[in-house]
């Protein structure tokens, strides 16, 4: 059973724990980390690397540490990585096409990634029937008979500003409740759907805050 | 003068704040605005809405709300957007190719976007020389001179893990202290330096942690 009640900041967190697992069992080196080096790698406190960790279990061993490798595929069954996740993506203009072909590669060619974007859509009929490595463009208005087909729960938004709650809409009435959105606009979504904004704009436009001048 | 205490998370709603406001004032239809509305579009409290200005100054009036162009051209002005702010971009993969086409596109169709990218470097020799959207793709090497001339501030990575830390120190040693980092690795940096990671990796892997089954 999920524990529901796990802040939104310790999930934020399990990805980079992973991240840190993973390079160290490449390097190949290490069998046990302490939660000092985690912490170090993951750039947080060892403090927080024990309390985060200490939600989903007895992982690490006083004064032994951390079995890389069994600490490795715990995150990945809490994470669900531990499967391939499909993936739609709504929108392959500039950004969202560069999006499609990156996550493709990465899932092609590193075996720690397992998401995999199997879905492309586009409100564009020019775009429609277009092939982005190996995947064919379709209508939006396909979302939900795809998604029943590929048992989609995740979609990637990379749509214009102004269609954006309309497919975050469409996306939503066919099962899919996980969503990455690259438009730059505030959506609604009921409960239940998880939305995590990257509007790349926003974080630029806060980095300038710490200009010199 | 900076206050320097204020925190990264009162910054990062900055940007969001400012983007409330201009889309209520292209829309055209709104001169006043209340902390509550203005926390409804932004997707915060009013109070906090509040809190956060009020690091900064006296905007509103109680019971009346904040004059919607004037708070826009004081976040401008906090946030260093009231002026272009030239950008560099290192690594033009693609990735790094789609970002710098989206944001020289959205810098050459929206009046209220000031963030400029004027430079790309890559350091393999088949893509240097490469003209992409009017600039030409230069060495890495050629980061310092360029930094220089043109005043580079901010720089976006697009590099793969293994070379990222090299551009960063590049970067860094050229002046930039300001920096977007894509690249899936913990990068290190100098105090004084700001580095905002864009892991679009991670930020899939965390939502994956909220799938059903």
């Amino acid at each position: 059973m999920r524990l529901r009640k796990i802040s939104g900041a310790v999930v934020r967190r399990l990805p980079l724990y992973l991240r840190v697992l993973e390079e160290a069992s490449r390097d190949g080196d290490k069998e046990l980390m302490s939660s000092q080096e985690l912490g170090e790698r993951a750039g947080v406190s060892p403090a927080l690397v024990r309390k985060d960790l200490a939600w989903f279990g007895e992982f690490g061993k006083q004064g032994v540490g951390y079995d890389v490798n069994n600490l490795k595929m715990e995150l990945r069954r809490i994470l669900h990585l531990d499967r391939d996740i499909p993936i739609a993506l709504v929108g392959v203009g500039s950004l969202g096409h560069a999006l499609a072909r990156y996550f493709r590669r990465r899932y092609a060619t590193d075996p720690g990634f397992q998401l995999n974007i199997v879905a492309l859509f586009d409100a564009d009929p020019a775009k429609q029937g277009e092939v982005i490595d190996g995947l064919t463009v379709e209508a939006p208005d396909k979302i939900r008979e795809v998604s029943r087909e590929l048992s989609l729960r995740m979609a990637i938004i990379a749509v214009p500003a102004d269609a954006a709650q309309d497919v975050v809409d469409q996306c939503v009435d066919a099962g899919i409740h996980l969503l990455l959105n690259f438009a730059p606009v505030k959506l609604r979504v009921p409960d239940g759907v998880h939305l995590v904004n990257a509007d790349l704009s926003l974080e630029l436009q806060r980095l300038a805050y710490y200009m010199r001048d």
